[in-house]
C-alpha cells in the first residue's frame, strides 16, 4: 500500500517560494514532481484509521492515520475524499516484544520495532489530476523517493477504485 | 495486557452525581469499583501511541491511543504518567484482508476485523491507590467486566512496573 502527502495549511504561504527553491526529486525540467516530495507537518498528531500487519518480504506493522479532512470522510463514509485529505501510513519493522512475551510466557506479542518508512495520499484534485486527485509520497529516513521509485504507486492503488484509490478501511 | 480509563475532565463534575447514580459492577457495598466501569468520551479521537498484534488464542490486532496528558508524558517520556493520564487499547480479530492479498497476489495483509474489545488504563492515583494508581477497564460491547474478570489486571501489569505499569510503548 502507497499512500501521500501535501505541505497542509502552509500551501498558501509556500506557493510563491516554489518557483526560488531547489527543485525536489522527480523535477527534472523544474515542473512541480508528480508525487508527493515533502513530509506533511503534524501527521504524527492525526486520529487513528486503523492497524495493518504486512507479513512476507514486507514484514511490517503500522498504522494508517488521517488528517482531519480525511477522518471526517472517512467517518461519514463520504467518496471521493474531498481535496485536503492526507492519509499517513507509518510502517515499522514487525518484530516480538520480548518484554510482552515475558509476561504471556510465550512468544505472542508482536510490535513496532525500527521504523521502515512513512508512505502519504494528499487529495489535490488540480495538482494530481494525473494520478486520480491523489499525490503519492513514501519517505525514508526523511528524504522523498525518486520518480522511478514512485511510478507503481498510482496503478497499484487503481485496483482500490470503488474506493478512491484508498485501500485501508477505518476501524471502529 | 489490559487499560484503564476514566469520566476526564468531566470528574469534578460527576463527583456529586456518584453518591445517588445506580452501583456500577463491583458495586457490591456502593463503594466504588475497583475498576473502570464507563467508557470515557472521545477516546475514538485520541492520538495514536502504537499497534500490536496478538497471536495465539487472542489472535488479536489493535491499536493504542492516549489522551493528551498521555501522549505528552509518553512523548517527554514522563515517569510515572501523571494523573488523568488514560490509555485506551482498541482490540479487533486479526484477519486476513482479501481485498489488499488480491493486490499482493497472496495471503499476506492482515487487518482489524470485528471489535472484540476496548481497554483502558485511567491514572487516578487517589482513587486508585489500590491498584498502583491506575484504573483498569475492560469493556466488551460497551458494557464492562465484572470484578472477578478484573482481577488479575493489576498484579500482571505490576510485572511492567519499571514503565508505570503500562507494557506498551510510544511508535516514534
Amino acid at each position: 500500500m502507497k499512500y501521500l502527502r501535501f505541505p497542509v495549511a502552509a500551501i498558501a504561504a509556500i506557493v510563491s517560494l516554489v518557483a526560488f527553491s531547489a527543485p525536489a526529486p522527480g523535477h527534472a525540467d523544474g515542473a512541480p514532481a508528480p508525487f508527493v516530495t515533502e513530509i506533511p507537518n503534524g501527521y504524527r498528531n492525526w486520529q487513528w484509521v486503523s492497524s495493518a500487519h504486512e507479513a512476507g518480504n514486507l514484514n511490517s506493522l503500522g498504522a494508517v492515520l488521517g488528517n482531519d479532512i480525511a477522518i471526517k470522510a472517512y467517518r461519514e463514509q463520504k467518496l471521493p475524499f474531498p481535496d485536503g485529505s492526507i492519509i499517513a501510513a507509518l510502517h515499522y519493522r514487525y518484530v516480538p516484544s520480548d518484554e510482552n512475551n515475558k509476561v504471556f510466557g510465550k512468544v505472542q506479542s508482536f510490535v513496532p520495532g525500527a521504523p521502515t518508512n512513512i508512505q502519504f495520499m494528499v487529495k489535490d484534485s488540480t495538482k494530481f489530476a494525473a494520478t486520480g486527485g491523489w499525490g503519492f509520497g513514501h519517505f525514508q529516513d526523511g528524504k522523498p523517493a525518486d520518480a522511478n521509485f514512485m511510478k507503481p504507486c498510482f496503478p497499484c492503488h487503481q485496483k482500490a477504485k470503488d474506493t478512491d484509490l484508498v485501500f485501508t478501511r477505518y476501524a471502529p
